[in-house]
């Protein structure tokens, strides 16, 4: 029976990244309840011991597999406002677009990550929360300071704000990468479409 | 044992909506391949049988969560549109508010109709489709036709059209009946930014 066990290899050359990958495989497919650490060790080719040797347990991946998700959201976002320049019109295309691009690179994490909070226990919940304020707070800022500065004539600064992020973060709901536009495409046009939503008379060029 | 037996009173005193709500209730907690018939009997006090009374299995029981829900919000658009006259800016107010408080009152079955199109069977995932392209073309077709009189500025009357589908059916995944807005403050600042989003040079009055 020894040359059947999927790890015959040995579990050293189990690498995290099999493991995440096939546990967010399955989270995606069947949900997080429905998603056993069986279920996980089989669709990595791999011994639950591999498994063990890097999570103490499902809830651990999970909160892996969302709290990396969310931290690139939010370095990704920090970078493009800083690389945007000082206009809050450049800043918001930007951001809106970087959020568009990363959501579309990964609908699967994407999906997970925003259907299985409902499975996060409450101290993981509570650092996922921290998580999600600082990177709408990023949005916030932009469009507070567009407001505050009068480019941009929205009544409702907080409001226009998630709706941009929302918006931006459904992309990874209907995209599919046969479409016919490409990703830099939906972006652009998101980009612009923000603008519009919070009332800026600025056109930003791509 | 029989005064523990969960229906004594008898399968036919067992309403479909106890079934129905007890099947929502535990796809919204633990997903749909994490809640078994079993659970949904137990979380709705009655036995399996009772919910075979009413539907043949658990993707039956899905299937009519998710297509109830659909035709309801094709019917409360349609309604919406049809109410708000012939100006496209009115329909779209319209439709944008009605489909915020619709998706704010049932934040449950919003959750689960979105969350849940995975594990639909591929000819019910076929009828999913239908529905939902069935709603998004009386927002396509507000949004074209403002575009086609020149009352949207939008280039992207289609692209448009998703995006305020989406940010207000996000609306679901953060309304909190404890915030500080009412839904029909909620929907006012969504079918405002909707107008703002296509480019409507109108304003809208509630």
């Amino acid at each position: 029976m020894t040359s059947k066990r999927p790890s015959a290899a040995g579990q050293a050359s189990v690498s995290q990244e099999t493991v995440f990958q096939a546990a967010l495989r399955c989270f995606y497919v069947h949900g997080y309840d429905g998603a056993s650490m069986r279920d996980i060790a089989k669709a990595g080719g791999v011994t639950p011991a591999a498994i063990y040797h890097y999570y103490s347990s499902k809830q651990d991946l999970l909160m892996d597999i969302i709290s990396r998700f969310m931290q690139r959201s939010i370095d990704t976002t920090r970078s493009a406002i800083s690389d945007a320049g000082d206009d809050p019109a450049e800043q918001l295309f930007a951001a809106a677009r970087s959020h568009v691009l990363w959501n579309a690179s990964d609908v699967v994490s994407s999906f997970v990550v925003n259907s299985e909070i409902r499975s996060l226990e409450p101290h993981n919940r509570q650092r996922n929360i921290a998580q999600r304020d600082e990177l709408q707070r990023m949005f916030d800022a932009v469009v507070e300071s567009g407001a505050a500065e009068g480019v941009f004539a929205t009544p409702w600064p907080r409001e226009a704000s998630r709706a941009v992020v929302t918006m931006c973060t459904a992309v990874a709901g209907w995209y599919k990468a046969a479409g016919p536009l490409s990703p830099g495409e939906i972006a652009d046009r998101y980009g612009h479409m923000s603008l519009s939503l919070v009332g800026s008379g600025t056109q930003v060029q791509p």
